[in-house]
């Protein structure tokens, strides 16, 4: 992007991840006139500090001064730069700008709240995704959102309000048990939870079709093998196939399958995620999970500075 | 135990695992005479060798060089010692001995098989834990056996046949779990998964009430300590109680509740699978871990060697 875009900008928008920085410098308009990114996450800021990160990726960005910067994701966590303590659910998604917490540090730099849902059967966090909703909703919308990952989330949102959401360690669950437990011997190094084709989708089915038995469908992976049915290049897929499978029966279990769905996926992932949402027989909309995280920071920021824009 | 007793030997019955190595002097009468233990399991002896362990313990015995050596257990796995070809289900369980494989080494020592099912829909195997089916259960026994561990084995065994059999990753998964994802924040180091009490006994009711929904109730723990509604000293008794809820869910309805059970348990993991196996409405029948070894490889040295005895 040309530098001479620079001039239309309004403010700075970051998503600020466990284990990534994503800047943008954005116009009044919510156009994106330039871009930052780096492995500076929360877990590397913990130790280095948060405001050297920020200086730098403000100066590549060639953002003035006085730009106001809002920032999503981990950096307000209680490990992370300033904690902006969660919202709780229910809550309205464009309520989130409210709870935005001020940095002590040069010029306006505020942070996002995540989400909390402070029930005793079913807790559970987010931060960063909540931003991403805010992003892919209109103000009344009613439906579901799937949000596929390390910590995959699915959200039920009922008039512009969150009312439910679960976590299901689907993504991490995947890099665990293939690098460290027997399955290590089942799964080629570096077989990634994106393989498509015939294997993840006979794990799909299986997944699908007996989520309840999952401890017993990871180790026939391993068995299938030993006894000649399957092929080690094969496992990734059916492995992150079995996996995928059973968090979609789960949640569809929990959530319904007759709301509409949008999938805020990203690459390869979120293309096996939708093929396996159309065959679960959901109503699926998708939208990319990075353009959701600025359009979400966009609209919080109007809200913010609304006189500026 | 006494020297003296070792005049009246009539075999070594050695249980070889994956990380341990047990041998027995045993009597004719099925009496345990003398034993020797320790860490050289088949993934110690793939490299260093498995004749002079065995030779090294049965100088521990005092073992004649002339008895009988009978072995059960991973020394007869493909990577083992010598591979003893898996005999496959439905097969009777006296008839293991007919598949032992002599070893090619000093005096008389002989592996007895695992059991393999050979099925593309429900592939398993299992090595060792076949010796103790026949340990622990009469000619013609009709029921379910559950043997808990790192991975626990649900067999069903009709009128003496394996009919069919499950492996769950309870135990491995637990270990991993808990070492290698970000529920290491929420299990103390050293946690095991034989602690009991009351989380045990919540995360229990929740892995049995919703085995389908496990990779959620995983993420739930570090929620709901985040939240304030759980601590983190009860993290690995919520964790153990939730993995073998799901193990045990998934098997009653794969097996059914109403057959007796027999549990071939150990120690305090024994304990625990009894108490949740009562509350699930299981008959149990406990049964100890190497005492059914033991009277598994006394039954089939009968059948092999039946005129020294």
């Amino acid at each position: 992007m040309s530098s001479a875009d620079t001039s239309r900008a309004a403010f700075v928008a970051v998503d600020w991840g466990t284990s990534s920085f994503r800047a943008w410098l954005m116009a009044a308009d919510g156009t994106e006139l330039a871009e930052s990114r780096g492995g500076e996450g929360m877990l590397h800021c913990a130790t280095s500090g948060f405001a050297p990160v920020l200086r730098d990726h403000l100066g590549k960005l060639g953002a003035l001064a006085e730009l106001p910067v809002l920032i999503c994701g981990m950096a307000g966590a209680r490990q992370g730069w300033v904690e902006a303590p969660y919202l709780q659910t229910p809550t309205r998604l464009d309520a989130l700008h409210a709870g935005a917490v001020g940095v002590d540090t040069d010029g306006d730099v505020r942070i996002l709240p995540g989400l909390a849902q402070a029930r005793a059967d079913q807790p559970d966090v987010m931060r960063g995704e909540e931003t991403q909703l805010l992003g892919v909703t209109e103000p009344e919308f009613s439906g579901i959102v799937c949000i596929p990952g390390t910590h995959s989330k699915w959200i039920h949102i009922d008039a512009g309000a969150v009312v439910d959401f679960a976590t299901y360690m689907t993504g991490e669950l995947f890099a665990v048990i293939s690098q460290h437990s027997i399955l290590m011997h089942a799964v080629e190094p570096g077989g990634a939870a994106t393989d498509d084709g015939a294997p993840f989708r006979a794990g799909l089915a299986s997944g699908l079709a007996a989520p309840a038995a999952l401890t017993n469908a990871l180790f026939r992976l391993r068995a299938a093998q030993l006894l000649g049915f399957e092929q080690r290049s094969d496992g990734a897929a059916r492995l992150s196939g079995l996996l995928i499978g059973s968090e979609i029966a789960a949640a569809r279990a929990r959530f319904g399958a007759d709301h509409p769905l949008r999938l805020i996926g990203a690459g390869r992932l979120g293309a096996l995620y939708r093929e396996a949402l159309v065959a679960s027989g959901f109503n699926v909309n998708e939208c990319d999970a990075e353009q959701a995280s600025r359009r979400g920071l966009v609209k919080a920021a109007r809200q913010i500075w609304g006189a500026r824009f």
